[in-house]
């Protein structure tokens, strides 16, 4: 029976979207789930704090699912576990920093007792009844990164996770070219790879020629250099440590992310950075201005992030002066850019001196660009191939970036996130659709926040509420009290006088048409008010605000 | 007495920011203002639609007021001028692209015929009792631009409106370089210079790139052609004309400000389009695929604009297709990002090829980059600097290239919006600050949305509002009815039961906490609802929506 099985890929995230990248790969009775992250939300998802993969599919074969294989610690890869777990609580895989990351956050949800994880060392596996998953090491922004090869019935799937090629990495642990070159020397059946990149030509430049060009940059700080990037980026912490240490900077270390990931990464080795030369924050007073360098986390313009605390002096120990030297070492991410200009300019205003992507290479991409990519396809040369981790135009790029080196256009499958792969050894087909979606957290609410909300969110925000309440006597209809009008984000009230004068006589007038007809029932009634009230205010005001008529009977 | 006068120039807009370009030249009882531009509203000024400067000064100075001298037709350098002009009404002077744009909004606003506007040629001048204004023709992303040299008592003030410089622009009609060398070679007191791309090494291409990119291009395309670019971009357009008869495609506008702008383009003779190779979208289906151009707005993904509903299938007649060719000859303006992603996904998806500026040089700035800007200071060589158009950091890094090329620090004037220069023949020093800032658009209301609004707004996004209703018998101080509560943008109702239930408990204790402490004060009264009531719901919840308590007595 067995033989007449097929793999099943399932992506329940992060394809045709940046983000909440999670796959399952199924076969017979066995579910293992590739990654489990976050999403940011959209600007249209107001007031939205994070979101998570819709992970029905999974809650209901929960006895199928034996476990999560992570490729690696970033919050797009790991940070839907704590919310996940908690409903599937099923053994957890990844590298040491990978789990030393995951424990820290299951930690902080109170739920790591009862969490099962398991280390694995590069080119170790975790074997099920039919699967075998070979963790191969790769590079990318946050060290202990891997890609997957997972060893099915039907033939070896390989998964990039988020990589790009270093020949000369910071951490000196290369990317396993030789394995990748192995696997596609045997036989790759289905190959799966972060397309973030796919529009790039070229080659995403050495996170060495980073660490050159901070040295070269710190030369020129007279006083404190003042530095943002990711935390979860060691490997960049690393080299600013270096340059630090070279001119005979001690290092603080700023923002909450940024002291506690330095510390994990420092305990399990993969930051070295010598005690003494380690400050805090409350001591950076104690040292000249010219020996101290602090990196900090804000390099988004995050409004709470330490580099804007800085910046407009609300931090609780630094202060941005006249001959600071901030660096801000990242890229925006779509959607920061204005929030980190807006930054930047308060930083010059304040007198320090800015470097940023657009003035120096202060950083670089953790994704592969073209010419990687091909070297990938080329060493894997799988049979089928699906893009993942990007917009639906990175995996639509990627594909024709396949299609160029020589791959059938049939057995290349742009994909969407719920779409089924069904896979044998000879054959690959679009199937059915699973259950998929974003699960919206807001506060401590899971999925409570729909379209409804968002849409009257969204509403709120551009025209505000006017609330317009009535006291009325049951049995005569009069009015015993109001009509009452309230708005908030609708009009300054001080000058509104006669507006709202007017529109309570709109209201009244249409209460007595009411009555004149006998019409009695209440959704009526606040039907015509909110009709004539909303026709009345947008002719004066040309604004639409969410009227909220409500009626009290006594 | 005069000889004791000073010139003040006074930005009241377009200093640490981008747009709402406006400044006003004052010397004794004359002022003319240079530009009135509008801006877009920034993120967090949640339903305003636009942004006009705060012109209170000129306002208090009304006598003094002789006119508004513009530099070019795009809105943040002329969107305000339908506004301000109802306010002030005062001669207009322009080009003749420039006037016959400007026409165009104020027959919108109704107003064109109160106003009084005049067209100037380049290299012609203004005059009035202290200034002389001559225009000289520069080179930009719309057509007929000019520089100002405003001719003081005191000495000469060089505007350069934006500029780049072209040696062989489409439209055959250079800036005017040697103009700038002779004012340079007398003597000019204050240069006033485009900060836009201070920040960028090297040149802007040149259009002409563009014009054979987009040719080559063109060449590959097997069905329509839709291109999106900036309906004022009148070289744009020209070339993008040129590249379709080129390949005998004729040519259809979308979208109003296209149609617009393309028509009085046409009629000054600023676009040469024969007749016959123009044709309507209505008509787009009558000519094979491979012989239609599509010229259409929305290259910065608005929702609104003719690409969006073309690709989103709301388009009145046009609907992409497999096939389809479509470029976006633009960059996204800062803040756009994410919306034109998502409209390249969209046109992928609905099988469309798509060609953008990451792939292709399809567009290019209309600012002048680092060794332009240098050439323009060399070429004027003036005694005083004062960087304009731009966010802080532009003008600050404007500022450090005059000082490279040897200026002195102390002539560089990094100011912002409001910040008064006074200059004599000798001298420069900022002096006090005017009234300036930002009225706020929203609907037909100018200036009536302001902070308390927008913090409204924004918090209504964020969490919603929960509004609290009871009828109180004023007398025995009885609850006659409710408390109701209804909510907008807060959470699910229909998933809520049981915490509405329990709010409305919470508000019956607190309504009974004050009867029993006597408190009749309904301030008291409602702010202990508020605070009782958002204690609870934040604790069930993790949210804070505005709260309304209304309290009606009988």
């Amino acid at each position: 029976m067995k033989s007449k099985n097929k793999v099943k890929v399932i992506p329940l995230g992060g394809l045709g979207e940046i983000g909440k990248n999670i796959t399952a790969i199924e076969y017979d009775n066995e579910i293992i789930v590739i990654d489990c992250g976050l999403a940011f939300p959209d600007a249209e998802m107001y007031g939205v704090d994070l979101v998570i993969p819709d992970i029905t599919y999974l809650v209901n074969n929960r006895e199928k699912v034996k476990g999560f294989v992570l490729t690696h610690g970033h919050e797009d890869h790991i940070g839907a576990l704590p919310y996940v777990l908690k409903q599937l609580n099923v053994p957890v895989y990844g590298t040491r920093l990978t789990i030393g990351l995951v424990k820290s956050k299951l930690e902080e949800h109170k739920i790591l007792s009862d969490c099962t994880l398991y280390e694995i060392k590069p080119g170790e596996e975790v074997k099920t009844e039919n699967f075998r998953v070979e963790f191969i090491r790769t590079c990318h922004s946050i060290a202990d990164s891997c890609a997957l090869a997972i060893h099915t019935p039907e033939g070896v799937i390989v998964h990039t996770g988020d990589f790009k090629i270093e020949y000369m990495p910071i951490d000196g642990e290369g990317i396993d070219l030789q394995y990748f070159a192995k696997l596609g020397k045997k036989r790759v059946l289905l190959l799966m790879a972060d397309s973030t990149n796919a529009e790039r030509p070229g080659y995403t430049i050495s996170e060495r020629i980073i660490g050159e060009n901070l040295t070269r940059i710190f030369g020129n700080a007279k006083g404190r250099v003042i530095i943002a990037t990711f935390a979860s980026n060691i490997n960049r912490i690393q080299q600013i440590v270096n340059s630090s240490l070279f001119y005979g900077r001690k290092v603080a270390f700023s923002g909450r992310s940024m002291e506690k990931i330095s510390i994990i990464a420092a305990e399990l080795g993969y930051l070295k950075l010598p005690k003494d030369q380690l400050i805090s924050v409350d001591d950076i007073d104690k040292y000249p201005s010219n020996k101290v360098t602090i990196i900090t986390t804000g390099s988004q313009g995050e409004p709470m992030a330490a580099l804007s605390r800085i910046a407009y002096s609300t931090h609780r120990k630094i202060t941005v002066e006249k001959g600071d030297f901030v660096i801000i070492s990242a890229s925006p991410i779509p959607g920061n850019e204005k929030l980190i200009s807006k930054l930047i300019d308060e930083l010059f205003k304040k007198g320090a001196e800015v470097i940023y992507n657009t003035l120096e290479e202060v950083h670089v991409s953790g994704h592969a660009c073209q010419e990687e990519l091909k070297l990938m396809h080329t060493l894997i040369k799988p049979k089928f191939f699906m893009p993942v981790h990007g917009e639906y135009r990175h995996l639509k790029k990627h594909g024709m970036l396949a299609e160029s080196l020589g791959m059938d256009q049939k057995n290349i499958f742009i994909q969407e996130t719920g779409d089924v792969l069904e896979l044998t050894r000879n054959s690959a087909k679009k199937s059915t659709r699973v259950t998929c979606g974003a699960v919206m957290i807001d506060g401590l609410g899971i999925g409570d926040v729909g379209n409804i909300v968002l849409r009257d969110r969204r509403h709120l925000s551009q025209d505000g509420i006017l609330t317009v309440v009535v006291t009325i006597d049951k049995a005569s209809f009069n009015i015993l009290s109001g009509p009452d009008i309230i708005t908030r984000g609708f009009i300054y009230m001080k000058e509104s006088g006669d507006l709202i004068n007017d529109a309570r006589e709109v209201v009244k007038v249409e209460l007595n048409k009411c009555m004149e007809n006998k019409v009695k029932d209440w959704f009526t009634i606040k039907s015509s008010i909110k009709y004539s009230l909303g026709g009345f205010l947008y002719s004066k005001t040309g604004r639409r605000p969410i009227i909220l008529p409500i009626i009290m009977e006594i």
